[in-house]
């Protein structure tokens, strides 16, 4: 049990719930996560980094419940006084919110790794479970639309997922070098799981990194992802009109198809217990639960039997 | 009348207030600003322009004028929340404010020059008055104390003007290029008026900034001060200790030696009269009046009467 070591790749909402099971776990102390930087982009000359923050504001109790991003209690007088002065502010950055942006800015200006200054922000936060970053280079998430190439939160956020996607990339993640601790993690893994994210836009852009795969294919680790479907409908963001725009089916199935080159386990909701056949056909192993997340409940018993399934697979196999 | 030009040479707090004083005047659309760009900082990795700013919000009706600077119903979020994530935040910076910073920032970042982030700032605050700056390219006030070389505002605003000054410098003055519109209006200019403002921090930084002098002579403009001394006392900021430790003497004398070389008058208190004897033995006009500006009644009043007066004798020297 001491021995096991677990590593939780994370989009946004999705991520930061599955990752607050784990801290709320009796695997908190075996976890660290790797986070989604392809979503971050520039604001007003502020570097912002939508996942990152989510997993933080989440893990430290800092989040806006209700809109699931963002922090409580927050006030919006930044944003209203630069719409004042004539810029676009469709981008909801509050006031508490901006200072983490003001905050990161300036240490990036300064040269210091983003991986280190997600490590002083989640400290600040008073967050213990180690949040890592896939690389510290610049991998954006771009959409191809019949309006041209979005970044992501101009798909997301100002378009409100409206624009029909052709295309997806993520720009840079040819080039960007997967940092040292994230690879090291991975390597060291015992299993790896998969939050309920959008596969393609969060999770896609972490495996897009070069050398994280590889890194998971080394590990042998048990690799359990966790279906962000529910009914063929996403909980939050997305992930239904883009596995659309994938040319994949929007049911477990769909999902399936984004990891199967290295998944050993998907986990399903109960109301999609009619694909297990089909999984079972693919030779992956299912765990068929309520994979609702509301409470913190639902998220530390979801994340629980998530890891003791994975742990006796793997016991399975390794016998 | 209609061909008169006149420029205002403004620091903080009593550069906005003569400011404000020619824009409630019947001069108003003969008149523009110099302001100060030498106690300009970065906090936060934002570039703080308080001069420029205090001209800005007290023409745009937006200052705090219990304060004297920053904004009117103003909130500290961000400030707060950066002192929470460990940042030194002895410099107010409001969240109003803020946004101004990160506006300027922004465009800085993006090669607009300063000039013109001053003119977009203040035609969104509603300000008619032309602001221009002495020089695009960066100036900074230092001020030597026993604890070393200080930058203005920690000076002024961290050290609350306590430490001794030694000496006094305008780091990048002598290498900064006026900008084309500073110069083109002193060397137009018919009256040149320096507010009640620090003669050496402030007027003494615009002095600095190569090819602003030789404009000032070439333009053959009259100028007149207006002293920022009532009673051999400052009404705000450090003029007093500033002009001792410059070795000049904490009245209308030192004031004018600051000037003495391009000064045709020199407007002081009723408190002060008794300088008027040694004054006009120097071969300098004197108005001598009521110089406390509180209400935009006396802002108004006292620069109309500078300016009556300083047209009185320049048609007197023209004759």
């Amino acid at each position: 049990m001491s021995e096991l070591t677990i590593t939780l790749l994370a989009g946004g909402v999705g991520g930061a719930k599955a990752a607050e099971g784990l801290a709320a776990s009796q695997y908190a102390n075996a976890t660290q996560i790797i986070g989604n930087v392809a979503d971050d982009e520039e604001f007003h000359g502020l570097w912002v980094s939508p996942d990152i923050d989510t997993l933080i504001y989440s893990l430290g109790d800092q989040i806006d419940r209700q809109q699931g991003w963002g922090r409580k209690n927050e006030t919006h007088q930044v944003l209203s006084e630069l719409n004042a002065l004539g810029k676009e502010t469709w981008m909801t950055l509050g006031d508490l919110d901006l200072a983490t942006h003001i905050y990161r800015t300036e240490l990036r200006k300064q040269g210091v790794r983003p991986t280190y200054i997600a490590q002083r922000l989640a400290t600040r936060h008073g967050v213990t479970l180690p949040i890592l970053l896939p690389t510290d280079d610049v991998v954006q998430t771009r959409v191809q639309t019949k309006q041209g190439w979005l970044s992501f939160q101009e798909y997301f956020v100002r378009e409100r997922c409206q624009p029909e996607v052709s295309a997806i990339e993520y720009s840079g993640a040819n080039i960007a070098k997967a940092t040292p601790e994230a690879l090291s993690q991975l390597t060291k893994s015992d299993v790896i799981v998969i939050a309920p994210s959008n596969p393609i836009v969060s999770i896609g852009a972490i495996l897009a990194v070069s050398g994280i795969q590889e890194a998971i294919a080394k590990s042998g680790a048990y690799v359990i992802a966790i279906s962000p479907l529910i009914g063929g409908k996403t909980i939050k963001g997305p992930a239904d009109k883009m596995l659309e725009s994938a040319g994949k089916s929007i049911d477990s199935k769909g999902i399936y198809q984004c990891y199967s080159s290295f998944l050993h386990a998907l986990v399903i909701d109960d109301a999609d217990r009619n694909d297990v056949p089909w999984l079972h056909d693919q030779g992956v192993d299912v765990l068929v639960t309520n994979t609702l997340m509301k409470s913190t409940q639902d998220k530390q018993r979801l994340m629980t039997k998530v890891i003791e399934f994975a742990q006796s697979r793997r016991n399975l196999r390794a016998a």
